[in-house]
């Protein structure tokens, strides 16, 4: 079989991550054939690397002729513009979630990659999380019959750099996205309504740049079934992933995954490991998986799991959201865009 | 030291728990001296208990010089009038919830109370309960530092009759008045806004008498702390019963109470017992612990732990989640009452 | 009904326990009509329950003509005098296990309940607790098919006096003994040799009085199949009793009761409550329940759950146990007695 | 750094293993030279990985000049003569359990490599799954205390094939080898007397091969603690590997690894996942561990975390497990070998 040649945009911390997965894991089936990172020693890794081009110019591996698919996994701020161009280019796009900032380039993307044909796959890998998968599994089986409530409970382990906060586009688009995505993929619905609350409860300075640090959301399904999501910045044991699905026919919880499965009893109580760091750990499967998903579908030339739709409608749901917050009431998503 | 004379008005499932505590768990400090309810057989029930007074005629009993405190267990529809009574007529009240479907009235008795300066318990048991009392203890030594959102799942293993929702005031009022009371006494602070979403997910029979049987309510405090409880009339796998708390130093979570602690391996799985079947299970030491709690502070003379003010909050927010949900639109506490 | 008419020997913790589950519980069905106790102040007491005849002297009590039903639960060293002179008198017997220390004496006495057809049940309270009394009626069931292996764990919160360990038979004879039971009446069966160690681990003044603190018996059933029992004197998390039962089917665990079913997640774990603390909370439910058996076996004349004959068998276990400890090897049961 | 240069000597399951991790995760410092097998197609393999040189002749990678570290995944029986070529060939070793199933063997081998000072590292590998990993370290760290007993539950989910029963060396000498090994490791001491119990429960045709395929053993260790094992050939509920280890000032519970954190509430219960299927799955974790700590241990020229004497300590216990078993008494260890 040929392997997919692949061009890596952005070598931080996610880009690193997919370059060592396909490295380790699918080396049968895909190659990394270039690397762009304006920030990298290009002499001092192409001797490491010395079947990989490198160069600090993205433009310059989204053009290659080398490259058939393009993984983007730079800073958001140059997602829209790598993305189009890989688009024009007639590259198979991964792109790290936000296509952008702004509703309406996104849905220009969107727009694009649909009338262009490309295939592109959206970065939201925790669909890609085993336990979540399974669950998601168990719904479409009908294994709780139909869903009424989906609760979401997203929470960092603690507060990024206000720097970076400052230009993440906010809780909702930066990390409450996430969860947005995940509660239309667990119902397989679109979202009517957006219900938002926010505060900040951790740290003034998140305030002074603007944002917030806390928010509970409700969704409301075109079903009239809801979804709800509560996000915090920081919790102090651990970063917080669970979900819980209630149906008709039963209920699925899906928990944290702990760093291990030691239980210690002593005099002041019975004692469990906190839940694995941060996304790196967390999610580490789910990376792996995802990358799978995506030169699965380019091999095998079949639909991608999740699309720039997908993308849309979770930017939509995180702009309504804060609009919903500002203004005090619950937004339709017709509202947007 | 002198008995507390009780006299009990009202012998349906929530009277009969009272009756029975009273007489196996605090013979000490507390006598059953008069019982009223209209559908007994006096002479039956006379035979079998012949130190104490029957009649068919609540007022009568509570009329009664015998009687100094009257425990008000009969429906809904007669709790006012005879709350009424039991105050003008100087006595002590444990009153089940609601003390009345109508705001107005409710205020007005709350008031009365407090002006003749009754004491009066307001049957919110679940705050008695073991586990959420000893939640209630942890967040009040500052075990998880200031408690930013509380969660409420309260699920009941079963639509009650048709005839009984007709007069139930509604899910609000007759079912999520107690999640509400809990994110009040949890939190320990004052609501300012409401917002309610509800559907008719289980049986159109309830929706054919005008309520709801599914909920999803967000209630925001006067420090725009958040609570979000979650309401249904059916699940499958029985009566749910659960509550988290998330602070900044911590979360605790409330799980729920299991018929037994054992654990089945097989083939098909590793499975646990189901939650205790209701609330006359579930609840059996809240009924105990709140009688207890009413007796000791007639006998002591102390503050009562949960009084009118308590019920007229909760009250007031029923009335909002059900305008809110009306109207589409987050409702303020002080658009109520 | 006519209510069974009891005499209480013994108002130790164990007596009182019984004298409050009869009044609150069993007041319907069984009437404690007289009490003896050498240590009770007879005239104080007889104020508070002026129904009840009170005496220093058991023997008035086992030999009054009111008395059908007699409970032992007096020091050990008087069970089997006491005991006999019951069954000599005709009187139903429940008696706190053991009969005796003696094995002989144990012997006779199970020999005399049965050739005077005796009412007897032995206090074997564990087989009454309702988690155990669910495992069981699993097994009985088929639930995870014949069974191969029963596991026992059995640890106290802390060492009793070193005054009380003299007396006390041994850490076989007065603790283990219950689990020797336990795994019997899981089984069903006959054991057939006993294997066990048996360390002083926690404290030396054990040793010197003569006893361990710390032990693991193997039991080996007559069809083969096995049970192990680990026992210790000191758990410092608490009272730890449970089991697990593994068959060709499936396999069921019991774990220990908790004081509360709350969580606390913070920067140093997931906290769960300890175990409840020893035996006169842990088993509260098993007390009662014995009751309830012995009470309902004399009213409808049905057959008492546990007897002498298992009493004997436990005994025998006990003393193979120590001789097999004492002499480096395993023991047949059919070696002792 | 130089890359460690390996020959790896068989390609069924567990070679495979070894295989892909060093391919996978240590290409950086270690290097798959040779690899025998007398079942591979080698010009087919051949083609696959042109760097390595295959061959169906174990001696001739043994002998080979190119080879520093051999890695013996063989059958059992050709172990011993290929470890011995190996220590005589100056070649460190990485062996798969047992040395030998003779103790005269093992025990002349392991003397073998103490004597030429080859870096040897015996495959017990669940020393290296991460969960009893952390227990270990835990009870090192003092966090229990001084420990008194470890309970290991080990069971398959399934019978092998009768003829790998055969030649396997039984099941104390096949199965429960990497429980015994478990708990020295646990408990950092030497065993004193093994006393075991062994049945047939699951297969006639086990015991028709001369096997046992359920067994109870006890160990005493030379301070007089103690450790019990509890093995079956097959748990319907998948593959249960278990350890809990009790001491003065706490226990340590490690429980199974599952499927996923998915929990499933309806109707019949709340179910959990089953454990990971068997060794492969379950311990994969553990043989990724141990080759980093092989090729480690090579590179820093430091000590092998287990070697020849540990594997002789566990061959001992098997031995004497069995004469146990067989005599029907404990067996010193000081009688073996």
């Amino acid at each position: 079989m040929k392997k997919i040649q692949i061009g890596l945009l952005g070598m931080g911390r996610i880009g690193k991550i997919h370059f060592q997965n396909i490295q380790q894991y699918f080396s049968n089936v895909a190659t990394v054939v270039a690397v762009a990172d304006p920030l990298i020693d290009v002499p001092a890794i192409q001797k490491q690397f010395s079947s990989i081009f490198f160069t600090n110019d993205s433009k310059e591996v989204v053009l290659s002729k080398d490259v058939e698919a393009v993984l983007i996994c730079t800073p958001t701020s140059s997602h829209a513009e790598l993305l189009e161009l890989a688009i024009q280019s007639g590259k198979s796009v991964f792109c790290e979630k936000p296509m952008d900032l702004s509703l309406d380039r996104t849905k220009a993307l969107a727009e694009l990659a649909k009338s262009t044909n490309t295939k592109l796959m959206m970065g939201f890998n925790r669909r890609f999380d085993p336990d979540f998968l399974h669950a998601r599994e168990s719904v479409k089986k009908g294994t709780i019959g139909d869903v009424q409530i989906v609760k979401i409970t997203s929470r960092d382990p603690g507060l990024p750099p206000v720097d970076y906060i400052k230009n993440s586009g906010g809780l909702f688009m930066d990390m409450a996205i996430h969860d947005f995505d995940m509660a239309c993929y667990i119902m397989n619905k679109k979202v009517a309504e957006v219900f938002a609350k926010g505060a900040v409860r951790i740290d003034k300075a998140v305030g002074d740049a603007g944002d917030i640090d806390t928010a509970l959301t409700t969704l409301t399904f075109e079903d009239g079934t809801y979804a709800v999501i509560d996000n915090s910045r920081k919790a102090v044991y651990g970063y917080d992933q669970r979900i819980e699905i209630f149906g008709n026919d039963g209920m699925i919880q899906v928990d944290n995954n702990q760093h291990n499965r030691n239980v210690l009893y002593n005099q002041s109580g019975i004692h469990y490991a906190l839940p694995l760091d941060f996304f790196m750990d967390r999610y580490a499967k789910s990376y792996l998986n995802e990358m799978d998903f995506f030169i699965s579908a380019l091999n095998n030339n079949t639909d991608m799991p999740v699309g720039g739709d997908d993308a849309l409608q979770a930017t939509k749901i995180a702009v309504a959201a804060k609009k919903s917050m500002l203004e005090g009431r619950p937004v339709k998503l017709s509202e947007i865009g």
